[in-house]
């Protein structure tokens, strides 16, 4: 084969020259002949039908990635360099007619990656815009102008200094009645007379001390809750009066929240002047629906979502991941069926009558959910020897499918925010870029 | 040597211009004859002792990699150029004649990276494919045609509707039983009259109340479970009939386990109807078995992997990573061992005869996986100074141990994850790639 | 289209051959025209114009980064080479007169990331070289030289053999002074006649007990408490006396924290002479403030940060990554509000009554912060089904939310333990660049 | 500033054209007369003085790196290329007497990365190479010969199919040994009749039933410490006789730990049978002493080490990453002093008297290290306001701390496995490399 290489080195098949952006890339016109149907194929073929074949053909194209694709005419495997961008190589891949999935698998993730990223980032970047959707505030008049200036001021803390001033107020009480809430519960702020001036009813029989063990807290706090509930009943109906699209306001989840959150205060006051109306069987029943509109209260804390950008990231990269956080959540569904069915027969039989510890499945439905994610409270432990071998399994492969998922997912939230991080580090370019 | 220097740049040297691919590199021709028996030490040969010498030498081969073979002619040092993958050097290597084990240990694990990752891409690949066999149904005909129509129903949920269909209300009724099988547990679902019916055998001395407590959860649950059985009975058999390759379903892991998981369903009527047979010493077997079979039942979930494609990756990452598991496993028992020793001695003196907490070495072996995964239940720990000290050496070294080895065991499941999901966002392109 | 591709490709618009450093770029002058306002539009236009337009325009710039300019003309998408660092292509933009925002979000990141770094590192750069601030011995005489020269001993370990050898005494005393600290507590050290020598009070009413087991240990440990307070007496009061900058010296944190650490061991001396004096009512007081003076010599271990690089390494990291160390406490803090609100209804409702794990929600807040960090202690923990679900949700957020948030904070002390290491490596070239 | 630029691209300053390799690049001289006293700036003078200067200067040197060294005459700033290794790019620097210390510090990290790769990773193979030691068993005679020959069976399992049969033998032993130890403990193995034997001597006061209980298992693991431990005395002998360096075998630490692993049963037969010459004081001592030997046997595990080469990369790792785990043990004692004098001081105050839980700041210790690890027993927690805030600090900085410091750590493990793991794939080729 020596010989035959020697022939080809030195010369005797007709070359061509082809001039992509300046750069002058030289190979055999058989070469070009390997992978027919494409746009290099058809100019060999030219080439060697013309009369008066040119000293060179000029591409007014990228040359760092012609490398790779004459390397593929060449060996008919296709690599891409390294060196540029995912996207410029598919562009140019395109223009040569050659198709991507001729890419090898070892350049293949190189490849994707930079062009997953730019529609990640797109995508991201255009949900962005949507919410700092601008306004021209110029062409509207009347009524129309003042509510969206308005509007502006109660929704979008950034556009102007009045809307940040009102958005920190607004911040403060949403913090001051969550505080209150929470204080609401220690001992310290609970009055001793607990169930004084409400024993007037008739049907107090065994549920009172628990509605009034939530219902009468300090005065303070009381003063405090009545407050909150009043500013927040005016900013909503403020609010919902200077909304421009009423639809939208309506179904927004963060509105709904605001608007449950008011209930508990309101029905109390009902509760309190006429108590003997919800006296029968479906007390129990208000007292628990009670409960679930106070745990809503909290949420108003997603009001912060509006101020601090990195919470806006997460919620974008949560969503962007949704694929892969249903990939951890079935992962550990199937650890946990798996190990809490092995535990609950392995302790089963270990002590032999006396099930004190997994006494049902879902009950190792929830150990084995902390072991896998290596919280380990020890309520719940397996005694027996079969059992022990089971827990170390359980936690290993806990730790195993945290180790292996977290970094498929941590990608997104990574590439989010570092992506916004450095947008932001260039401030006064960065308003140059809006007006594009 | 400033002067030997500049001897050697401004000349009188003879010069040789090689044209790799249109990019023309220049040398001295000692410097090609220092690596000896390789392509371009003959061509240096060549060229010195042809009579005309050509100008310029042209090798229609990739112009990048020549920079780093030239260079090693040069320094004697071989570092490969990081914008190409490593593939490319290897195949342009093995051109010039000149051993990749020349690569500097700096420039190997890029260099390697690529050929490694297509390695492991391409057998994945090869194992998918295999899946997802394409049977030529046209060539079929008669029961053969039928057989295999039906088996891609029953197999394959993504060959059609109706598979697609026919495969969510298997799963349905794998949920179904899996919920069945939890909810039995919970003391709810239990009848009161526990061993009512059964209580008419002779032989029930002591050990009735576990089987009776077992096997009598709520009539609902029971009837559910019988038709669950019932179903998968029938789908066993339906499958089997048409099951193109006998043998190969018989081993199927899946198969045995659907099979063993009916027993204990039948093992319970035939028991009901004839339990004076088993009223002697093999009862407490008996039992024990059954409890296994039952289990047996919860694997049914890996009827998941067929639907979901994250599984499928994640069991060929563990496949592919068998290695690094084993390494991890090693390291963990190693730890483990050390570690149980250590705490069994170190608590032992402390407590001085009352010993309560590591009374044996195995106890120490669970104590001791328990702190290493940082699970840490704290039903068994440390009391004396000593044992805090081997405690504390343990929850670090267990930290330091994963934290080693997870981006090793990580990287398999990264990959492929990556690859698959790249290879999937392009859907229309997919199908055509199958063609070719 | 491909007529007209032919007539593009082979010639027919005028070609424009440009000259970057050598390296020959040929492109349509048209495509130059594409992008107005930009030297290289101007460049056509004057080359349209001329009546000798030249054969080809040289550039004295950086050939790489021109391919990518030149195919931001070509296709109007401008993506990056990888091969360059990021600051050479902002520099080579900037002169291109393209703006550096019509880089596309697939390439930004990379281009970005070096600038970021350089950022980043030259200001932790500039961090050290203000500490390590060479004095000029020669300019100084008289007793500013004395100063100086002691100072440097006294504060700067690394200047000088005697600075070393003092430094490491330094540290010995502070050492010594913490284990003391430490075994003081421990039973074995306290003396079996507690409170014999100060019963000759009148007002031990019933607090005594709690000063006297603090303040009576072992004999030894006393002595060793009273010769490190003299040291560090004495090395405070030298320090002062030879420090520079007095006001400096006033306001640095670490003085104050070794003034505060002296304060009990001369209040205990006032004490047990004037023990009359304070024996009201702010005796309580008291103790408190003694209790919380005494946790200030702990601070003294901070001395190491002045021996120790990795940990300066660590203050900085933490200084630059404050952004995302805001973010981890507040995704903390959301988590906890919720989850704390959630668990305490859960838990409330299930237990009907017998409140006893989650009586306040700041107990839950406890409990919630301890799940996230899967530490775990189980002192307190969910019961009632709803309260395993919110532990189960709890438990996983927590294990999602540092995955998410640790890459991004691991960053910054990465970088700087990497940069500061590999600058090390290299010990003698170190010493030069410091003259530069 | 445009006519001066137009003036600067469009000619007039000399122009000077460098051939690197066979690609031209061209500059202004003036551009080359930037940075003095280097290899270019003598060439521009010598361009300058000489009377028929040369059309281009031809250098046999890397093409790539020469775009970066020209822009540092352009600019004055100094980028690496980043498609070339670090190692090429500081040749190449050294030879244009360009100090490596102008790189700015956003391309230093790459630059450094695979010089510190090369030199860690040269390191590791010179240490695997010193072990895997070549003798020239030809050049050796008589019992050399067979001494050499024996060793190699002996210590070193890959080199002959005999020494590998040996090796697992050897290795069986090791494990049966360890499995014994580990069963004696158990119950289940503990003979009824404890001290029925020994109960003959006079001096068993107090201690007996330690003793007892240590040495009287079940009669088979008795026999099976025997046969173990007799084994283990020949191989030691044997490797003693045949070791080609005694002193060297001698100050082994492996074997002075198989040495001291077979003192325990020598001890017990001579304490059986003379077992009146130890009942005096001394006993507690003895007892101590075979306690500590007998945990010794544990670490016969890590003759592993010989076996398994993930192990022998995970020493290697640790070994390199000295200075890393020496940084994270500092981090971790500082953050455990801060942490326990805090919770030792706050949850003093909050139980007021009855110090139950934190008594003294070593188990202070002992819970922040556990909390910081994340392992969290909860056998000691803070019950106190003050103490869960401290609680909270202490295990968020713990996570932060594992967070901060395992990337730095893992990563010369990452590296080595990834080395060993690349070099093994190619097993055929290896075998070539280890001849040069
Ligand atoms: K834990
Ligand atoms: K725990």
């Amino acid at each position: 084969p020596v010989r035959k290489n020697a022939r080809n080195e030195f010369g005797d098949d007709k070359r061509i020259v082809v001039n992509v952006g300046g750069v002058r890339h030289e190979t055999h016109v058989s070469t070009l002949r390997n992978i027919p149907n494409t746009r290099l194929a058809r100019l060999a073929e030219h080439h060697l039908c013309s009369r008066e074949p040119l000293d060179e053909y000029f591409f007014d194209r990228h040359p760092a990635v012609f490398n790779s694709v004459i390397d593929f005419y060449r060996t008919g495997e296709l690599h891409v360099p390294l060196e540029v961008c995912g996207a410029v190589v598919k562009r140019e891949l395109d223009y040569w007619h050659v198709d991507e999935f001729h890419i090898k698998s070892c350049c293949w993730r190189h490849y994707r990656s930079y062009i997953e990223n730019k529609r990640i980032l797109d995508s991201f970047n255009r949900s962005l815009l949507k919410e700092n959707f601008v306004i021209d505030l110029e062409s509207l008049t009347g009524w129309k102008k003042i509510q969206m200036r308005l509007w502006l001021v109660l929704e979008h803390p950034r556009t102007s200094k009045a809307a940040m001033v009102y958005g920190v107020i607004s911040l403060c009480f949403v913090v001051t009645s969550i505080l209150g809430f929470c204080l609401e519960t220690l001992p310290f702020f609970l009055r001793p007379s607990m169930i004084s001036n409400r024993t007037n009813g008739t049907c107090e029989r065994e549920k009172p001390r628990e509605i009034g063990s939530n219902m009468t807290p300090h005065e303070a706090l009381n003063i405090l809750d009545i407050i909150c509930t009043a500013f927040f009943t005016i900013e909503l109906i403020v609010r919902f009066i200077f909304a421009p699209d009423k639809l939208r306001f309506v179904i927004c989840a963060m509105n709904i929240i605001d608007l449950l959150a008011l209930v508990p205060l309101y029905m109390q006051l009902i509760f309190n002047y006429g108590s003997i109306l919800f006296c029968y069987q479906d007390e129990q029943l208000m007292v628990e629906i009670m409960f679930i509109l106070r745990i809503v209260r909290m949420f108003r804390i997603f009001h912060l979502v509006k101020h601090y950008q990195a919470l806006k990231i997460l919620v974008y990269a949560l969503k962007a991941s949704v694929q892969e956080l249903l990939m951890l959540a079935i992962f550990l569904i199937i650890g946990t069926l798996i190990f809490a069915t092995m535990i609950y027969y392995a302790e089963r039989r270990g002590e032999d009558g006396a099930d004190d510890q997994f006494r049902t499945i879902p009950i190792g439905f929830w150990w084995a959910i902390m072991t896998m994610t290596t919280v380990g409270y020890g309520d719940v432990y397996p005694t027996s020897p079969v059992g022990y071998i089971v827990g170390a399994a359980c936690g290993v492969s806990g730790v195993l499918m945290i180790a292996l998922t977290i970094p498929v997912i941590s990608n997104n939230f990574t590439l989010f925010y570092t992506h916004v991080r450095s947008r932001k580090s260039d401030k006064p370019r960065d308003f140059d870029n809006s007006d594009e």
